[in-house]
């Protein structure tokens, strides 16, 4: 059998990355859960499956059959639209792995298929990987608390809901406990974004995921950060830098979308044991 | 350079093996910590490297120079002595690797050296291997608290300290605190072990490590555990099956030694990208 694996991780968010071209791989819930376990498996905070669109049965209707498809599976096994730092790593193995057209100096446009739609990305001359975001929506004011303190902040919707908060001393804030949040304006959770500017167009980010707690990075998150920073300066578009737990990104917004720049780093690569494999069905 | 690698685990104890014959492997304290890093790196309680001893500079002197040295690191980048579920890795992957004689349909013993002196495993028809864990050296009685209660306890040298206290409903006990003992018994601290026998020489244990925590496996716990069982029936000798979160092992207590046989399970094996190698130096 030979299961083939990579390991990888953009800005400490981690993955197994199965190629799977013609979607031979028989990827149960149980395996990826295994897969994920960090003692029982390799250990990741999902799973990126590498498989054309043409094989995926609950893919996006209207898709190219020929696209690679991001299958992402979150660690519990459940299917998941989109990673903003998982299509770093996708676009990067693409690439690296010559799946993909490419000219040597020349930056090429990957397009990416996901259960969220497409999500072009390109891999630049250092590494790094841009992905288009999508646009930017702020959905208005509202605020947190973490223990006796409250923040105001801004409501921004980037695909899922966010709720970023422009606040002094981030690095001491107790994120261990769930923040408070007015569940009227975010009746199904709410992803909280603490934002300290450092220089001008730089900040420093922590945030508490929706159903997940603190994080090292959140994708979506830097963008509703580097959008409630710009807005804070009366700027609706901008260029910022974002420093979070683990690394920094590029955030960039204009007026009708957004782009994430940030590494995709490859930690190995091997095979799964078949005796694991089968005990893992 | 192409960096081999393989990851397993013992009872959900888990290793990244790095087998370097000729002691080529510059393996950094700076480098242990990131391959042990659970998002940054490969992720692993510690690393298990396989050198011959005469590559060692600080092996302890007398040993053999051909004989397979565990070089055994914590997370932390730090030297150990000892690690029972290590140990267990460590022989089926020599055996596997075919890096020892063997005769097939034969047992053959073995010999693995330490900083903690020769340790020599056997590797069974089924897959498990079996450890001699050294003589079971009864300390004295004492006893640990656990919130309100109090629970009395045999304290019990395995080369480091125990307290294995007889207990009902294990399962029910909060260990996410420090446990409470008496400091002028155990002045370097104690491994707590809760035992609760569930049919004739058949016990459940959960385990406190000194240090760490609760964890899912302390390979010196379960021979304390299973000596605390035995005492209870007034015996000094037997063989006991051990359940504890990561696994099933069993316990022999002999009036000279004592032996510990449990899986070693591969789950991976492959490279280090060069890049990441470099990087972490």
């Amino acid at each position: 059998m030979a299961i083939a694996f990579l390991k990888a991780h953009g800005t400490e968010n981690d993955f197994v990355v199965l190629p799977d071209p013609d979607g031979d791989l028989d990827l149960t819930d149980s395996r990826v859960r295994a897969l994920c376990d960090r003692r029982r498996g390799l250990g990741a905070d999902g799973v990126l499956r590498v498989v054309r669109t043409r094989h995926v049965p609950d893919a996006p209707a209207g898709l190219d059959g020929d696209t690679w498809f991001m299958d992402y599976r979150n660690a519990d096994g459940s299917r998941a639209e989109m990673c903003g730092n998982g299509v770093r790593v996708f676009a990067r193995y693409l690439h690296d792995a010559a799946l993909v057209p490419s000219a040597p100096g020349e930056v090429v446009e990957i397009p990416i298929a996901t259960r969220g739609g497409m999500r072009p990305a390109t891999v630049n001359a250092d590494g790094t990987v841009t992905v288009n975001m999508g646009p930017v929506r702020v959905t208005g004011r509202s605020e947190t608390t973490v223990g006796d303190a409250r923040y105001p902040g801004l409501g921004i919707d980037v695909g899922n809901p966010h709720l970023a908060c422009v606040v002094e001393g981030v690095a001491d804030l107790d994120l261990t406990r769930q923040p408070g949040f007015d569940p009227e304006v975010f009746p199904r959770g709410v992803n909280l974004e603490f934002v300290e500017p450092v220089a001008p167009d730089e900040i420093r980010m922590r945030v508490h995921e929706r159903g997940v707690g603190e994080t090292r990075s959140c994708g979506t998150g830097t963008v509703a950060a580097a959008a409630a920073y710009l807005d804070a300066r009366d700027h609706a578009t901008g260029s910022v830098t974002v420093h979070i737990p683990g690394g920094t990104v590029q955030v960039t917004i204009t007026p009708t979308t957004s782009t994430l720049t940030g590494p995709a780093v490859f930690v190995a690569q091997g095979t799964l044991t078949d005796d694991w494999w089968i005990t893992h069905a």
